[in-house]
């Protein structure tokens, strides 16, 4: 089928074989491609109790139909695998340039099982696949490994791990082009449990697109309508820009989520950063909205380089507002250590504003005051080196939590809740709650967001704080989200809604890729089942009902601000969780085989039986 | 592919050739089949200026992926072609046996062409498909031609014209199995224009299924849900039981729309006959709901026989209270006459009330009053014979109301309206407004009997009086109901909301006979397609949104009842359809190549340029 060469690098890094993996034309017709064809091979590849950091977990860098015909949004790819933090299969999404390379190398992605004895680095290139050593770049930084393998390989783009993968920390991630990460379920320790320092790619092999001239003319169509809408302009403060636009609405998550304003925001917004420290704006391949930030600064001596990017929006507010921090050049080194370490900078300044307040509440012997920009640039330190707090830390909050007895680690499953609380933006909350994944923002519904959008489905919208039809509304975006997580499409580059959606544009381009016919409906039917093969894995790994929950913190109010007075209690979000789960189709621990068999992915009932 | 045989009889009458028409997968796969492969086929073979009377018009006899199969709601076949009332392509279902031979017959349905010189007949039997001489069955009764052509041929089942079809009138219809009607666009006057009497058919020849016992396990979870939802139930007064219903709303269709409450009502509704002149229930092939009536009883000396079946609630409605008329048994008789004749018996009535309206008020020479029994059959005699009144109304009522001044026609495209008052069901009235086939019950949101439909994506519903949001309702169900009429699907098999919504198990079906994959958003891309396919013709024919509109009738309000006080004003019905081409993608003209690639149907935009 074109749009794919329907097959993917399989390598065992245990035995050091290289192979191929073919992929049925049906499950790319099912699951498109990304992160479902990538979940679906896990599926078939994987029982379901392997130790995500042992050699039996299996990681798969993969690219879908967009990925390599140059059109904008497409320039990510995802990671698929086991995660160490939720203990079932996540998916982790980066832009760049890797992607492209990727999808235009003769494979739509590669297979990485077992874990080699000493340090190696995957290479894909001219001369082939191959394994090289790595010894002497364990340990190195990830600019460094960039630069180091370009130089000997004549080009290509590395994804790489940090001293944090190495140190298998669980929320370390894997950064390619030296300022773009893989963050959020630890894959960077998987990576570093593998003991496979990097990948360096090159696209020597033309993608085969189905209708290059339906494809270039509906791009055309697609920029266009980007010009026309908020996105172009939007990319002058870029993410960041949302900073001052949530603290706002009181949703700006503050002195690990205790509040929803930060009164000096000011100081950290998008605006702010454009004009203080920024030097130039970057991208992701083909796009025009150049949203990545750019930054030259210092902070208490040390150096803020331009090579690895700068802080974007959940950066900002997770090593700003959450810890009271705000001093913005802190931030900007926090986000180069994290970078160079291979760090998800949410979990770790989740982590370091749970320490800011257990050390408050007078349950950890260190000092630990809000706001001090010093000490959160050198817990970052401590935890990529697992040194001092950082020992305990890069395990993860939640045991060490129960270990303190402290109830105000905000995670689901494991995963820190990002910077978006869902007391001001309730279809938001079902997601952090109910998805497989832990608390992501890369798949539901921002309920502030939304005018109506008829292809999705959602056309009569209640208010932010309402429960009204926001089981409804969240399933319905979380489907559309997962068509655009198989493109692996940026959520910059896309309009949910109002005149200027553009959710027809990018299925149109998927089918010049590939020659499918994908209506508006059949979109969202790729998007659930993907959703619901996520759903499988965590089924498989035990997750029932009883784990969709949110954290205490969140069921308290916020005490001031635009959204105050609206918690989540316990017995809303479960009515809520009710009809969610009547909408999906889902019992207690997930899709039941008639669910699967309704939206047309029978093939896959044996692994729920 | 499965569930079909890839074919056509492709019968030439003018020149008496037969051949074989293949459809290519991917039609079938991008419009499913029944009227979805036989409007592609249409558009394909015509050019949109044809007389529909004259050789060049197009008839096709088709089935989809689920008759023959011998599922429950499944008992029904389609006819498409261009109507002789509406001037643009439309389409025509019937329930009965005949649908379950044909899907059968080693082909997945007849086109015929051209003109024959005298009389004939088709059949497709174990000698194969052939034309016979039909001098001697010209004239007669449909229940007669019923009886001797399967006498002659040892079985099979049989579609014939009666002598309406043969005197041309434009809403005549084709009968099968004696007493069900392929009724409404006028396809009677096409068949006889054809001098094409009947079809007999004869399965021989096993349909294709993808998974047999997938298809049997799916179709016993259907009828589980059939038994716990009301439909079974609901069989006894079948469509009758309609008629109090409506009433009560105040939208029962009375004295030519002039009002929505008929005082008599309870004298022809379905409980009473039910309990006064039904002798049995009949079913369609494989159904357990059995809400065909029969009945026997006799008017004004006129015996009322089993062979011709009973009135549905169309016909009670249309020859009943739109007339003023309570004699059940007189309503018994004109639906016999109907059924014997070959006439629709929604126009017919519809027809009738509008010469009682004009006899009041002295526009005729013909003293008609409302409420006339006798003269309601005699009135049928003479419009099935071209006699009398006959001679012009069986032109149709539109263009006589503009010879003799008459504002009260009422009537959508030259089509009349069916027995649903959209004065109280508002979404509906868009239907009635903008559909191609003109005023249509079978494709539209019935706003009072509607609870959610999560997977249709209507969830938030307001009452059945307000505009709120009735655009997108009334588009979400055309597009659902339209998917139903392309698996030729029973609107009385199918519960359309609530607890035993059953789509999912009709696709579910439809996927176990073709191997196909559709998921809830793919079930309703296949209906929207194929409503827009319907818009292409009647776009080719040169219809425009000028043409979607109501009678006058229809804006002014009901006198009384629970539905008065709410009339549909001009510029309202115009701000609902602003919306509805907006949700559709449609420019005045109809579709438009943007809006036909965005649904993956590309393949047809050369139709519209």
């Amino acid at each position: 089928m074109d749009g794919y060469f329907g097959r993917y690098l399989d390598v065992d890094l245990s035995d050091e074989i290289i192979e191929e993996y073919e992929t049925p034309e049906k499950w790319i017709r099912n699951y498109l491609g990304g992160r479902g064809t990538g979940i679906r091979i896990l599926l078939e590849e994987m029982d379901g109790d392997e130790d995500p950091l042992g050699p039996n977990n299996i990681m798969i860098f993969a690219t879908g139909p967009l990925q390599g015909t140059g059109v904008p949004g497409a320039g990510r790819h995802v990671v698929v695998s086991k995660s160490p933090k939720t203990e079932s299969v996540s998916d982790s999404y980066a832009g760049g340039f890797f992607a492209h390379e990727l999808a235009n190398s003769g494979y739509d992605g590669v297979i990485l099982r077992g874990m080699a004895d000493s340090p190696v680095y995957l290479v894909i290139d001219e001369n082939g696949p191959g394994l090289e050593d790595a010894e002497e770049l364990w340990g190195e930084e990830t600019a460094d490994v960039d630069g180091k393998l370009k130089a000997r390989h004549d080009g290509g783009r590395v994804a790489t791990i940090g001293i944090a993968g190495e140190n298998l920390v669980k929320f370390s991630c894997i950064i390619n082009d030296k300022n773009r990460a893989a963050g959020r379920p630890g894959f960077g320790a998987v990576m570093g449990s593998k003991k496979l320092k990097a990948v360096l790619v090159k696209g020597f092999e033309n993608k085969p697109i189905y209708n290059e001239e339906k494809l270039r003319k509906t791009q055309k169509e697609f920029v266009e309508n980007l010009k026309e809408s908020s996105s172009i302009e939007w990319g002058k403060y870029g993410t960041a820009s949302g900073l001052g636009a949530l603290n706002e609405r009181g949703i700006l998550p503050t002195k690990n989520f205790q509040k929803g304003v930060f009164d000096k925001h000011e100081k950290i917004e998008g605006e702010t950063l454009f004009n203080e420290i920024i030097t130039e704006r970057d991208n992701c391949t083909g796009c025009p909205v150049r949203c990545k930030r750019v930054v030259r600064t210092e902070f208490a001596g040390e150096e803020v380089e331009e090579k690895y990017g700068g802080p974007e929006y959940e950066t900002l507010s997770a090593f700003g507002s959450l810890c009271m921090n705000s001093d913005l050049t802190s931030i900007a080194l926090a986000n180069q250590k994290c970078n160079k370490y291979g760090l998800d900078t949410i979990s770790t300044g989740n982590t370091i504003a749970f320490l800011m307040e257990a050390s408050e509440k007078n349950l950890l012997e260190e000092d630990i005051k809000w706001g001090d920009s010093e000490k959160i640039v050198e817990l970052v330190d401590e935890i990529a080196h697992r040194e001092g707090l950082g020992k305990t830390v890069a395990e993860g909050i939640v045991e060490f939590a129960e270990e303190i007895e402290a109830d105000f680690a905000v995670t689901s499953k494991g995963q820190e809740i990002p910077m978006h609380d869902p007391r001001g933006k309730k279809g938001l909350g079902i997601s952090y709650a109910i998805s497989p994944r832990g608390g992501t923002h890369m798949e539901g519904f921002h309920d502030d967001f939304r005018e109506e959008s008829p292809e999705i489905g959602v056309y009569s919208l209640s208010d932010r704080f309402s429960w009204q039809g926001k089981p409804y509304a969240t399933k319905r975006f979380e489907d559309f989200q997962s068509f655009l997580n198989s493109c692996i499409f940026c959520a910059f580059t896309t309009n949910y809604a109002g005149e200027n959606y553009n959710g027809h544009l990018i299925r149109r381009m998927v089918n010049a890729t590939t020659g499918m016919n994908i209506g508006p409906g059949q979109m969202l039917d790729i998007g659930e089942r993907n959703f619901n093969l996520l759903r499988i894995h965590s089924r498989r790994e035990g997750y029932t009902r009883s784990n969709d929950k949110l954290p205490k913190r969140l069921r308290e109010a916020l005490p001031k601000g635009p959204s105050s007075d609206s918690p989540i209690p316990k017995d809303k979000m479960q009515e809520a969780i009710d009809e969610y789960y009547k909408l999906r189709g889902w019992e207690a621990k997930g899709p039941t085989s008639d669910t699967l068999r309704s939206l047309g992915m029978g093939e896959v009932i044996e692994s729920i039986e």
